[in-house]
């Protein structure tokens, strides 16, 4: 109870300084919070030796733990992983600053000149797992957008996370910022999550990046509203109309570059009309890298190196190197399947049918709609946006990857000469 | 239990059948929407007499009730009020179709070619008191932004809104659009409205429209994410670079031109410079409208009139011919003051510096910064965007005015040629 109440204090704390900070980053100069950058790169480079060593600790907690090779791998920090971070704090100091940006002017009949000027969103709490360089990604992208942040790491990576946002602070500091601007809750006590999401006075948005019980936890207990990164069930469709090369290969990328990230296909629906004349390719081609097949019952008569699929695969986000595969009724079926069990992330068409394209662009109601490519290109950096802090999956705010400019909102100015509303 | 069985089945055909009708309403032309609302519009003249009748009971009901004077003027409809609704809606229809807009093109350097383009957000949930012709803008809002609505009125208005949203039924089916898209959930069993807040598989966003009770409840329970319309505790300060006139004129339109909108002035500060020099005049002039003045102490050994206001004044939205009035030390008194005191809708300085006027629109962090005007113009209608479903405080999504664009989202649809990624 004492230590509950401590816990209760301690997250006040640190929610009332970040918001007191967050008023000083919202007035701060682009210059200034790129000083800022700068130095918590360079710092990040010169505490290399200090990083690796707190990553060993991480390290081996984990093993004695018998955490899996995926999440060891995730954990896992060497000089070239350390040199990624520092490259990518200093790739998001060039990006533009959207703080201050005047997105649209109107002159009213009246003479008042009403004006739509980007603002930081003010204190965001990014809740996130295992990867210890989201620590300064998440820290360094609120900082450029003017937001302060409160972030809570997976306490796997305490260690690693510690010592990468002790660089952080340093930068803060040389460049004469508030250190409250990025502050990292301690991992001890699990009750301090759900202390952040009661802190509706002082943060103004979470954003979890984790697993899907970390994401459903924090959408129902959140009393802040959740900017959510919900499951990434994207489908390839490969239409009548497909060139079956690029079948092939944008199937073949969509599943299998990276398997642990949230654009990986994880269902592939083919046309009946190319069920023979493209499916056995594809799957071939899968079949071949390693990937298992688990088939709707219309696809294991056809091939019988697949399972049986059951219905809980349609909805599963394997992350690995497993594929669901169904033949439907023309683009129609494959809207209706992505309806049903789909997560609105990505979607992917492969047709050369101008016609299909179009409607499947239009009805499929996910954050990104691809016509002839890989689900694959799923990510900020892709878009041009430079970095993300995840995909949003939500309709409200931000949605697709979430950027520098989509951790912002806007106020209006408006200016006068003495207007009294009639 | 059995009856609770019911309405929570009730809810759950009343979100499928919203999210089936936002599909087709997501893909509807603007033409067909507008032919819709143009049969509203006309169903609304020729169903007058029906809608007087409805609101009789109402206001009947409410009477015996013993509702107050300013309750019951909300709550009655005549010829007047019944036109106003019906005009409102052609407006509406009016306005430029947000739906299918591209925000933004973008060609990656691999052929890439990203659009962003306007989407409806799907089905929106409004919760409103009293007065019936909410039921008829908010309707037809969420209809023009291609979305379904589910629209749930106080149970004063009950007869009144049922016959209006007969009429705009009446117009969806002429148009030949799903009746769905706009439903009215019955008044009778207040679990409805918990229901609907439970509703995340169906509904997208929930839009609270009343008292501070009914939108501290919305935002505690729903499950659905909340655009909300919090107080309006606006505040007019005058700096010492004030020009009294417009101080005057400006204070008495923001506090007494409508003193029960949300944009109306609840506290009016004065710099320490110009108390002596300016504000008598002012406190003389709201006083002669009939103004009860609550002064800071600062104040009421300046003013005889004014009684001593108590913390809880500052906090209070009056929605009455009451203003809080206080002197400051300067332009940073009165940004500290609005800072603890206000609710980020809507602040007002006057002055004639140019300086003090940037540094107030700058540093207040409310949805709406004006200088030398009145915050009565916190309107969506006052903006240009026509017609609005409220003022969000948030920072998430929409700030300030609520209207047509602001009840949308977008997507990214990608147009490739094969490519996948490296």
């Amino acid at each position: 109870m004492n230590n509950e109440n401590n816990i209760k204090q301690m997250m006040l704390e640190i929610g009332k300084k970040a918001k007191h900070a967050s008023k000083a980053l919202a007035l701060t100069s682009a210059n200034d919070k790129n000083a800022a950058l700068i130095a918590a790169a360079k710092s990040i480079r010169l505490s290399k030796d200090d990083i690796l060593n707190a990553n060993k600790k991480d390290m081996d907690i984990a093993i004695d733990r018998g955490l899996s090779g995926s999440m060891l791998d995730r954990l896992l920090l060497d000089e070239n992983r350390i040199e990624a971070i520092a490259q990518s704090i200093e790739d998001i100091a060039k990006l533009k600053d959207p703080i201050g940006d005047v997105i649209d002017t109107n002159i009213r009949p009246n003479g008042l000149e009403i004006s739509k000027v980007r603002v930081p969103l003010g204190v965001i709490g990014v809740i996130f797992e295992s990867r210890p360089n989201v620590t300064a990604d998440a820290g360094i992208l609120c900082l450029k957008s003017g937001n302060a942040s409160i972030l809570r790491c997976g306490s796997e990576s305490a260690h690693s996370s510690r010592t990468i946002h002790s660089c952080l602070v340093s930068g803060l500091k040389e460049a004469g910022l508030p250190e409250a601007a990025i502050q990292l809750i301690p991992t001890q006590d699990r009750s301090a999550v759900g202390e952040l999401l009661k802190l509706s006075d002082y943060v103004d948005i979470i954003v979890p990046r984790g697993g899907k019980s970390l994401i459903e936890r924090v959408q129902n207990d959140s009393r802040v509203p959740v900017m959510a990164h919900l499951d990434g069930i994207c489908h390839v469709y490969v239409d009548e109309y497909a060139d079956l090369d690029k079948a092939v290969s944008i199937t073949l990328n969509a599943k299998l570059r990276r398997t642990g990230i949230c654009g990986s296909a994880e269902t592939l629906l083919i046309d009946q009309k190319v069920a023979d004349s493209h499916m056995p390719a594809i799957l071939d081609a899968l079949d071949k890298e390693g990937c298992e097949i688990r088939g709707y019952k219309n696809v294991v008569t056809k091939f019988a190196k697949a399972t049986l699929a059951t219905e809980e695969d349609w909805g599963t986000e394997y992350l690995d190197a497993i594929i669901s595969v169904k033949i439907v009724d023309g683009v129609d079926g494959a809207i209706d399947h992505i309806a049903t069990y789909g997560s609105q992330h990505t979607d992917s068409i492969i047709t050369e049918n101008a016609e299909n394209a179009e409607k499947f662009l239009n009805h499929v109601d996910s954050a990104i709609v691809i016509h002839n490519a890989s689900t694959q290109y799923a990510d900020g950096g892709e878009f041009g946006m430079g970095a993300e802090i995840g995909i949003s999956t939500g309709k409200m705010h931000a949605r697709g990857p979430v950027g520098v400019e989509q951790l912002t909102s806007y106020k209006y100015q408006v200016r006068g000469n003495g207007q009294t509303r009639p």
